[in-house]
């Protein structure tokens, strides 16, 4: 790829030499050919420039390089930049392309095209894989499943029967999609009375895992099938590793769920809403569009749309906040209310009361 | 099956056509053919029930439905109702029965009756598995492992070797059972002086895990295998979703641990304990029969049996509470302090005394 | 093994006949033929002496029997004994030597002397793997990938095209190394106006993970790759089970991970730092050079080394410890200042004014 042409796509200005090919993007620290494009977006990159190998440089335009370059190209947003500019250079994990001759797929399986499928990969009876969808080794795909196109299942990925996967999703190595949710009668941790003589009943898990386009799903997240109807990913969803969904849950679009966060069963969340890692999410519990909640915090009640939650249990924002300031004030108060005390003593003293109940 | 087989199985009334023949169980929204049953126990599945195209309906004894069905069963419990309900009409995930042939079982392996195990299972020298168990694909079970019958181990379960496991046990995908415990020497975490000059040694881990009949461990769940014992998980005991067991720890019976629960090493604890979701337990404590502590709650201390405790540290609810409260008046206090203290300098004014020292 | 030899390993005193040979190391309780060494460090195990029927055992020379036996061990370090001993009977998970014949190695990979690779394990292109390591069933390695010499590497452990791996690692099951990192643009946790017209960008993930020789990676834990660089985890560190450590993240030495650590994007960490359980780390953070942070802990700030942190949000421990007392003591507090407040007001009664403004 020219720099003429990674300029182009990121929108950027292009200072010297368009025609050098670029086949590599690395840190100025680690440049070591012409076609290293060294990027020095961050204070720490750019500071290595002096020093820099590299011929062709990528900056922020507010930072300008500390000598000339044969080529500099200058960006605006940083982050987005670097996002447009890592998806130019990933060619995806390296697979075989087509259908692994040890894959075991069921003879009724529809199969798009462009499929590539992988060693030791299973898929059952009556499943569907749209065009384009990459799936590595040693995922195993259950019946009557549908996957959309253009997605990546990387290997260990678990998709129980009968759940559906949009277009364009991407699952992480040993992600687990339709487990049966967590649910026994009577309902146990709100039982009163659990003695030796109840007999604990497992609610079984009938329904499914519905997952919309473009979501994205991390290493080891889990998302139970529901009891009945569907558990919901809504389209443009991300979710990092660790993350659990129970039953029943619906998520709305375009959420943030950071690494660890736990979702209980049956919480219905709103579109766009962020949850920072190892956030807890009790079930029933209702939260708003474009809400966020502070990384571990605990969330025991509904959270309305907008809102700004963080703390166990979550509460607004400022008021955690507040709460916190004079958290580390308590000494201070204590030995104020103690010298109040002595006064007051001295001055029951003086008036001629001893005030001491 | 027959609607008053139905209502039979579940102690239920019925009213209306009995022989209405069922294969479906929907939310009242769905139903769309004549052999749905329309499930309606929830306020907000009833409230569907006025456009429903079920003619077959369940519902709460205590929410008669709004108009007239071909039939209606009334049950009184729920919880237990869709308990019985759903274990009716689960099959079980669709697996093909008998031995896959790409399954690598050693050569001395003893099966049960009617046992399935799926492709590329591997199963190791010596191990056991009890009739009418059911392995999927893509499991490692290894060498002198003893499975009970009528289990269910779904892809991606890991079992390391010597493990015991009971009867009627559920594993969920990517769950790992008898993985090395975390243990080095010296005690690292206590050790007041960990320098450079301190080698670390690995305490191995020569135990293995052992878990009682009707047990069920959810996805991505570790249960590590105990130094020179066993780590126990007793019979009925429940496990969700990314819970970590850590060695030489005792569960007893019938305990409920939500998600992403973390139970340090050689921990134990009663029968009937529940730990709400992510709730986490330091080393060597114990925890008493039927005591249950809140989501999210850190336990650093011994908890009684029946005891309810909350919050970080753990500790009884009721103080917990009380605490809270308090928190959420520490500006009120500091003001009323503040004006108490004006009020006093005003009085020793007055008796002719500054009071501050 | 004779009794002697163990002694001699554990640099401990013997007493009695040394010749007996070994095969098994167990609790008092739990011995039932002469080859057994009872195993009674621990005070309860000390306490099943007086009943266990082994010939051999292995003391406390702090504690000794309570009566005699063939052969005493005694030690002086418990933990530091425990580790050495353990050692000596770890045979490791047994598996079969050699390639397993349906192993999907690609034709050029590197393969070390005395390299074992299980059934269905799959390699990528142009991957090295170092002598006499050990690679079970269903592991799923990468094209590119090197791994160091005597590692062990369990069942459903991913790693990732690119990664490297020293030497004596041993990565539990269903561990995932090199799954992409969480990373979107605009920064949407810091993100002020996410609306619906905000459109989400990945940050594509083009660099690797990379681990140091003697490292230990728990089950179901994952290491997720940097951007543009390399995720690290330095020699000797230990990382327990369902441990998150996130893109860009730089972990030194010797550091002590236990489990359900999150850790953000690019956190950096000294040496011989160590977490407890379920502690959060939030991104960019920096920890210093042993450095200790509390179980259950959320770091949201720096940490100098050598600190000991605790609490949510992490503060030094002595301070946390402060807030708690102070916190229990809220209700005696605002009692206090009730009746204070009565007492000023009978004063200034007395004094002749209200004082209440």
């Amino acid at each position: 790829m020219l720099v003429r042409d990674i300029a182009e796509a990121l929108g950027a200005k292009l200072d010297g030499d368009g025609e050098i090919a670029i086949d590599r993007l690395v840190h100025p620290a680690r440049a070591e050919r012409p076609s290293d494009l060294a990027v020095a977006i961050s204070p720490q990159a750019a500071a290595a420039l002096a020093q820099t190998k590299a011929q062709a440089v990528l900056v922020a335009a507010a930072a300008p390089p500390p000598r000339s370059f044969s080529a500099v190209i200058a960006i605006t947003e940083p982050r987005m930049a670097l996002a447009r500019l890592t998806a130019l250079f990933d060619p995806g994990p390296p697979h075989e392309r087509g259908i692994h001759p040890t894959a075991v797929i069921a003879p009724d399986v529809k199969l798009g095209a462009d499929v590539s499928i992988g060693a030791y990969t299973t898929i059952g009876p009556r499943s569907r894989i749209g065009a384009g969808t990459t799936i590595m080794p040693q995922v195993t795909i259950g019946a009557d499943v549908t996957v959309g196109a253009q997605g990546l299942f990387h290997s260990g990925v678990r998709i129980g029967h009968d759940c559906r996967i949009g277009d364009r999703v991407i699952v992480h190595s040993n992600a687990v999609i339709g487990a049966d949710g967590f649910s026994f009668a009577p309902d146990l941790m709100s039982a009163s009375a659990f003695t030796a003589a109840v007999a604990v009943q497992r609610v079984h898990s009938l329904g499914n895992v519905e997952i919309g386009d473009d979501v994205e799903i991390g290493a080891c997240s889990t998302i139970d099938r529901a009891t009945l109807e569907s558990t919901r990913i809504g389209r443009g969803s991300k979710i990092d590793d660790h993350v659990h969904i129970g039953h029943n849950v619906s998520i709305g679009e375009s959420c943030i769920l950071c690494g660890m966060v736990g979702i209980s069963g049956s919480v219905v969340m709103g579109d766009r809403v962020r949850l920072g890692g190892g956030v807890g999410v009790g079930d029933h519990i209702r939260i708003g569009d474009q809400a966020v909640v502070a990384a571990g915090s605990g969330v025991g009640s509904d959270v309305a749309p907008g809102a700004f939650v963080s703390g166990y249990p979550a509460q607004p924002h400022a008021r955690s906040v507040e709460q916190h300031l004079y958290l580390g004030r308590q000494k201070r108060l204590h030995d104020k209310v103690a010298a109040m005390a002595s006064r007051l003593d001295e001055l029951e003293r003086i008036v001629g009361r001893t005030g001491k109940k």
